[in-house]
């Protein structure tokens, strides 16, 4: 056979792959009209387990690589929860309920309006042109979701005082929460639900999304919002405002001061980028995208999340002290210093620095698999 | 339909798409066959995009994502690059040659030394312990490749004096061009070809790869060798040895440094590291993961890179600065200056920004496929 036959041969398999992911769509959507009428949620972690361990094992029987079957399988799926979610979802509160978003006009409160009507709820938006009609607008109001900018967040729940119904649930979607819950806490004396919804308004699907929360008061009379969350396949981590609030700061505020830097630095230096970027290889190029990716979005939310973050300022000036620290030793060229506070690190991170050896490496082999 | 009997559906789907994915594989191996008798590249970037671009258009017409349908296959391309290896390559050097790679023991003389002699080279490793008998190892050879650690090569180097055959080709491996290769024009009056591959050795397939590399002296004598690279698919960009130096102080010297810091710097703060990961998102995780990755890997390699790179002193210091100006604007409050900040990098990034942080989102939902 020469080259061209063969080829049309892979092509043949690659039509006859698109059909069978077509007869694949049409059986999810099915899934999707039976979990919706007997309201199951959308993500369950069992079934997706026995599914992959299943194909992993017929993958190795037929002499293929079970990862690749498993990455192919995983890829699907993603399209799956799309689709499922497509179909609406089940209403946790029975004869579903009224959900007013204060600020449901912006990114993430047009993500969770959408999502609670696709759900059976009646949304209403409470935005600023709104707040003559306030009183009226969160009558009877079983959640009030409260989506704003972090430093509105406060001032906000102060023009909510005596609004939000008495037994109505009161919630907030602000990346810190000691402030925001103990604000919530102080204006009203029902249910109070601190959130943390661990993604940003891009993403489309909340399937096996982390959303962190506070349970201030009246846990079980906000169950339900909880439940409807499981509902769309999101994980639910119960967390302390103040624990929370210092876990940011290593998660989200200082690797974003981090970043932000090294933009300044880069715009600064100004190297030629597109040569930069004919020499990177997908490793460096993914880490210049993670500093370009965090310009191309709000400044407002980084912002705030930095200036807003209690301890960040004793956290930068550590780091300060370090850079300063290993800047000495590059100009005295202690490489022995280096590599003691190298094996240190790596004690620290134990068996996670191998994981996330894997992890990494995993994530730039895809990366690679889409350079062209 | 139950819900069970919809999912047994599911999984004769799947089972199905193995079996395709099995037969596949077997054109694959016949197309490995024939490329290399005769002695076509492994990568073949318009055969990639021809087939992308129809399996696209028939994915649409289907009701498909026609992203689904590239990332399927460019992940099912990935494993086809590594199995046409497997079966050699063709020698671009007629009658192919010998190859002494000094430090071939190493993970990156290893990996050389491998695709070498898949492809019909004698391949002859010089390490240590072989030095007595370097003369008669390194007669007749037609490569003398330096595989060593940055801060050995130029003593290697000094040691392999007089020692090279005058018509062979004197090549380096080292993340460092411009006194490596200084080195090899003063020791070797023949070819001398520096090169930096963009790729660590635990990379499998060096397909996609980019490769680096200085064309010292006698290009077209080591014309030969840059042609094998291309056999293997990798991607060849031709640089000054000093420019390729300032690039790498951006792509690699400084992003190591921050990184290295920024691991001492969570070492010394300490912060639990299991309730960090169980509140991190895709994106959190993955910047993390980056981190620790340094870590699991050895001090050697990234100490050399951030110790020998010229202008890192002086980038560092610059970066000292600006995260000194920023921590003022934090302790300050000084949100305008942020703001004004951010824009300016905003607008250095260009359009680059908006498609890094496609990128990114890409990759950061490929990392969400596979959470748990």
């Amino acid at each position: 056979m020469d080259l061209e036959e063969i080829r049309r041969g892979i092509d043949g398999v690659d039509r006859r792959l698109i059909a069978l992911l077509a007869e694949r769509k049409a059986l999810v959507e099915q899934v999707s009209t039976v979990k919706k009428e007997q309201g199951q949620p959308i993500y369950v972690p069992e079934r997706e387990a026995a599914l992959l361990a299943g194909r992993r094992l017929e993958a190795q029987e037929a002499g293929l690589s079970p990862d690749l079957v498993e990455d192919l399988l995983r890829r699907i799926m993603r399209e799956s929860y799309r689709a499922e979610g497509r179909g609406g979802f089940r209403s946790a509160r029975s004869g579903a309920g009224k959900v007013v978003i204060v600020g449901g006009a912006g990114g993430m409160g047009r993500l969770f309006g959408q999502a609670f009507a696709d759900s059976g709820y009646q949304v209403v938006v409470l935005e600023r042109q709104d707040w003559p009609q306030a009183r009226q607008l969160l009558q009877d109001a079983h959640l009030v979701l409260v989506s704003v900018p972090i430093d509105a967040t406060v001032q906000v729940l102060g023009e909510l005082r005596g609004l939000v119904p008495a037994e109505a649930v009161l919630a907030d979607l602000t990346s810190l929460k000691r402030e925001p819950v103990a604000a919530m806490m102080e204006i009203h004396q029902g249910p109070v639900l601190g959130l943390h919804p661990m993604f940003g308004p891009t993403t489309g699907v909340m399937a096996k999304q982390v959303i962190a929360y506070c349970a201030a008061r009246f846990p079980a009379e906000s169950s339900w919002v909880r439940e409807q969350f499981q509902v769309w396949g999101a994980r639910l981590r119960p967390v302390e405002p103040t624990v929370h609030d210092e876990l940011m700061v290593f998660i989200q505020a200082m690797r974003h001061l981090a970043t932000f830097v090294y933009g300044v630095h880069l715009a600064d230096e100004a190297p030629d980028l597109r040569e930069v970027l004919a020499f990177s290889s997908p490793i460096y190029r993914m880490e210049l995208a993670m500093v370009g990716r965090l310009f191309a979005q709000s400044p407002g939310l980084y912002g705030e999340i930095i200036f807003s973050s209690p301890g960040i300022v004793r956290q930068a000036r550590g780091y300060l002290q370090r850079f300063q620290q290993a800047l000495s030793w590059v100009e005295q060229g202690d490489k022995a210093a280096f590599h003691q506070a190298f094996a240190e690190v790596t004690a620290w991170f134990g068996e996670l620095g191998q994981q996330f050896l894997r992890e990494s490496t995993f994530t730039i082999e895809k990366a690679h698999d889409h350079v062209v």
